[in-house]
């Protein structure tokens, strides 16, 4: 039979060295830091050590292939890594497979020339630098509709001059490169054209104006206000082709959705995994709090969402390994396990009633960290709406029942 | 890599067999008796007319044995197989993989000797009888907890003497033969020991006592409650050995759930296909109603629900497939199933507004038919308080996170 | 201080009267019956027989005035009496404050000349007949959306001549006279003017088509498909004045909308003891089902529902009785309920397990029952759709936060 | 008619009142903080000044008797004016009505002697002072189970000499007294008797241990664990009588419940309000948000919560106030406001989408404040259990239906 779950003997025994990574290196690390390196002074060298230790032992950036030092795992082996990386905050940084850098370095695996390669993967893919990526604006700008694009890239001597303004663009801070979706044809609110470029952290027209003080604080560097003024690049900084941009983000976006499923389910075990060494061993009422059903209702519909993310996450996984249309598929997925998710650490927090609440706890840290999942990447209400045309048109191409 | 999704082609081509079966075959005479052969004077004459279109077809007990006239399909195969089978209230009936047959099937071919399979099973598989399977009990007998069996079965010169009464036995009516579970050591409200007993249809120590009038009316004969007083069986109507009919029960009881969850996922698609059939073609308030966003969003929630299913039932089926301990996949996918199932056929007679609610749609008899499931082959309730206790029980073993 | 929720002594009696009527005198018949009067022969003897014994009790019609032998109870009087009526599904039909009567009654007594009220609310109210209320027509026509109204009436010499279908008219077969909208100006699609006519049941023009097999079987006669062809009346049927029937369908639905919870919300809280009655009887692995920490849950669950809906329907009631616009508070009111009953009613059936689903508890038919409640009177995402906007436009009104 | 809903003139201009000081003094300063007084240098000054434009407003600490400079408002008067101080998070702190002060107050009130009242209450209620109460204590202490109380007063010479440990104690750091509850009979397990005792904030047996770092900051001062280490006491600071303390529990708590109901219902106002203004200015897609289906179910959804709370919340004080027994209907005032201003202000942070997740909006401080809500005086499942016993026990009182 065709369908099967098993991983293979060297995928399997990668998991298992990433759990014992985790579990030995990175979790005494989050321990110590309560789950946050957001306001740490040694933030930088936590990041540096951390991905050191990866290095060493063999784990870092594996989405990657091999010439850039990574293992060149397909969409279904990163499934596995990457739920295990994600059972600490910490741990998809200390593998160097956390967003915006994944995500960018999968881009440019795929779309940059050799020589941006060169320059820009090589040093990303080694954790010497880290990366953003800026398409999201502020209103009336591009949010979930893409076609509200503003920031504009115009021909110039040489090159190109952009000027806009975009937010919420994560790791800006320390960021030696940025990819910045620019439009070059069109104008907001129709699609028209956009354009990819790469433009260094220190080119003077590309300032932050403000960090923005989001719940979550988990993505390295934090989410940040950039302006682009005058931000002059040479045409050896488009990626890909002029107006592709559009096409290239999905190239982007669809497993880049994918992949925060992965790691958020990851700590997502975590969060379950916490209430129940508290369940476990605490009591009220004269009974241990993991006897008594109300809790128990909650441990099974934990178990049932972690197995339910899982089979979804796999099997869009399979779909994009295999060039399928993930386009549904992965909507599916992420619509389902950021809500899944969001249910799993709310009840692990109530399970663990007050001190679950406290920093006590890492599970205060946890739920604010995987709210946000429910609107980036798209919102689930953007994404219900795109599942629901496409099983409209699908239903009636065809035909009825 | 080793996770896959992907259908062998002859698997393939037997699910679209099935598909075009169910469209051309099934799906007429289900429309005729709208859904229920229940009051239908005729309804065995339709069971014989449809059994013998899908023999001829190829498609007859696909689960069974070739020797037994199938095709020996694993877990896997019957999850594709049965899904199409499911898209018609009476395609399980006319593929002859309703329960309880189907599960009676799979069961007299791991367990029963080959004179009993000759004698049960071969007739059985062919569509030429119908069987049942005696279990659950009146209060204060065995229901979800199999400890309270109280029908017993004693020693008599030459075989045993089974006394009791059983109820919700599924097709007793007409029956050429029950698969009887009785006590034969230990006491009501321990586990003790069961054995199970062929016993002929027309044993005067069997007796339908009256019809239960419950809300489903797909599966044949409907549920019956049944007297065992002084039923005398020879010793070669033992099923398997003495004392070990729970374990027989395992046997059958983890992949029955799951056909089940399999054969009621195509019936919730066909659901969410009738709705979609409804919304692409009226309007309120001058608008499509599929282009409503209330109305999108169920579309959606529906193939969520139907995609998270489906990944759920073919990761447990690899689990049974393989060997595994399907305990707790196996509970996690029926909650969920018979949960999802109950929401995509709600949301589908929500879609559909009043007309849905009447006979002019399949919906509503569909809508009566699922929710039993929530609760028969152990309610959400127990299967939930299962889940809690392996999860527990593994947490404790693998140590603290 | 002015909130307050106590009842007056006579209406506290009143309701207390009730309560015993129904335990006393209506739930051996609903018992007798298992519910459904629907194919019983002698339906109208038994409806005669138990309005007979209510207004021998002092109970028949308690929301009309007193000329009309009723009480002339306010809104909030009706609100605890029609909850009374409602734990039995034969008690509103009893008291005669069943849909559609109830409301007809209540529109009749409010827009009717005192001609039509000796002619038609007189026999109704004392039930010596029955009416219906003929506005749902299938598509195109009339539904959620009044707009597309398309029965029309064309003036005639000496009256008016009604042609067009309707569906859904409950109450239709062996109604005495029915109310019917039609619209006078305008055309499909636009508001436009709609006027409301009295038509005798022996009206020629006036034919069932067919009867809808509908999941509910409480309201009396179920619901037909009516058809108006060349429907012949004099002026003196219009009820009201012409052009003016959207206007009165207001003073109908609004407190209509709100009588149908009141009763349900009874059915729920008998559905509610019907489960009681079993957990606190049954055992289960050892425990009283009652004791069990998931059985509790949704005891508790029941309990929250009820008192949030009771609440709900007071306080609705109590702007309706005082004048105030109750557009926000009924469709919140019906929406919250109509949705809690369902829950409530499927939480009982989940907690009696298979007999709870079967004829040998009247919750399966219950369960049957309260589904279309959220659907007629509006679906629920017509009302989720008015209360948005009027959320909007208050915000708007008042100013930002 | 008994049943309504109406406020009495002067109640109503009071809540006017609040709403505009609330408006106009109070949000300007909680926008300038950011909804968070938590690391404010200036927090204490911030207290005193807006309490004293509350004074000079004629609104502080309403709730209290005119003798202590209040309005005597009782429970149903509370309702409505503390919601409108909720609507801002510096509301209730601006009023004197903030937990635990607020209850302080309303046991002082009831169970102090003149001489502690004039000690205690006095220099509360006019805002010179702060002060907490201590009952919680760390596992496995009393928390949910009040029975696991360790703390205990033994008789010393003149006095008393508590010992033990307690932590999340609202607003200890800086209280000028704290009212303590500790063990005088009994053994932690059985109930045995506790007594509450006054201990001044400079007692030095009295130790702030450390401050929790919760996820709220709204509650003054946060919460801290806190030690009683040989802390002596003399007789007269016993708080009414020896062994009365979990009774007095009962005075304070129940209120208590629902006084945090009413202010979290302010803020769910407002947290919805802010989604207004978010929906109705912005686009996407070519459509204003607020005419999006799926962002008009939301709102819908949140009125409807609001109205089901409200509604509970007045029927709980009328019950309270009426000296009714209020322990189920405010187990279910709590139970269901807890929740639902949860999904209220979940979905206001959907509707704003990722600037709701930041801080530019208050709305991601909101989110954190009332999580714990379902949590602290009871979280969801000790309510639900204590419903469902009382559930059970009335009707085995009532008999079946």
């Amino acid at each position: 039979m065709a369908i099967r779950f098993d991983l293979e003997p060297e995928l399997a025994a990668l998991v298992q060295r990433t759990r014992e990574f985790i579990r030995d290196v990175v979790i005494p690390v989050e321990l110590a830091c309560k789950g946050s390196l957001h306001d740490a002074p040694d933030a930088e060298d936590i990041r540096r050590r951390l991905q050191a230790e990866a290095r060493a032992a063999g784990l870092l950036a594996p989405h990657v292939g091999e010439r850039w030092g990574g293992r060149g795992l397909d969409v279904r082996g990163q499934a596995s890594v990457f739920e295990e990386a994600g059972y600490s905050l910490l741990g998809p940084l200390a593998l160097n497979i956390s967003a915006p850098d994944e995500g960018n370095m999968h881009l440019l695996e795929r779309v940059a020339t050799p020589a941006q390669q060169q320059q820009y993967l090589a040093p990303l893919a080694a954790g010497q630098v880290r990366s953003c990526f800026a398409m999201t604006e502020p209103p009336p700008g591009a949010g979930s509709d893409p076609r509200a694009l503003t920031t504009a890239a115009a021909r110039v001597a040489g090159g190109w001059r952009i000027d806009g303004r975009k937010w919420f663009i994560t790791g800006a801070r320390g960021a030696a490169f940025a990819i910045v979706m620019a439009r070059t044809s069109g104008a907001p609110g129709d699609r028209g054209g956009a354009t990819m470029f790469l433009v260094a952290g220190d080119n003077p027209g590309m300032q932050i104006v403000r960090d923005l003080d989001t719940l979550d604080h988990a993505l390295f560097a934090g989410h940040s206000e950039v302006r682009f003024d005058h931000c002059v690049v040479a045409d050896d900084a488009i990626l890909g082709e002029v107006d592709r941009g559009f096409e290239y983000a999905q190239v982007r976006l669809a497993p880049a959705r994918l992949t925060h499923c992965m790691r958020w389910l990851g700590l997502a075990r975590r969060a379950h995994d916490l209430a129940l060494a508290h369940v476990t061993t605490r009591e009220a009422f004269g009974s241990r709090l993991a006897e008594l059903g109300m809790v128990q209702q909650q441990i099974a519909d934990n178990e049932i969402d972690l197995a339910a993310s899982r089979s979804l996450i796999l099997h869009t996984a399979w779909v994009l390994d295999t060039g399928g249309d993930a386009g549904t598929a992965s909507s599916i997925a992420k619509t389902f396990v950021s809500e899944a998710v969001g249910r799993i650490v709310d009840r692990a927090m109530q399970m663990t009633g007050a001190v679950g609440t406290s920093g006590d706890l890492l599970l205060s840290r946890y739920w604010r960290e995987v709210r946000p999942f429910r609107i980036y990447d798209g919102p689930s209400e953007t994404h219900r709406w795109s599942i629901a045309k496409r099983s409209v048109s699908s239903f009636k191409k065809r035909g009825h029942a």
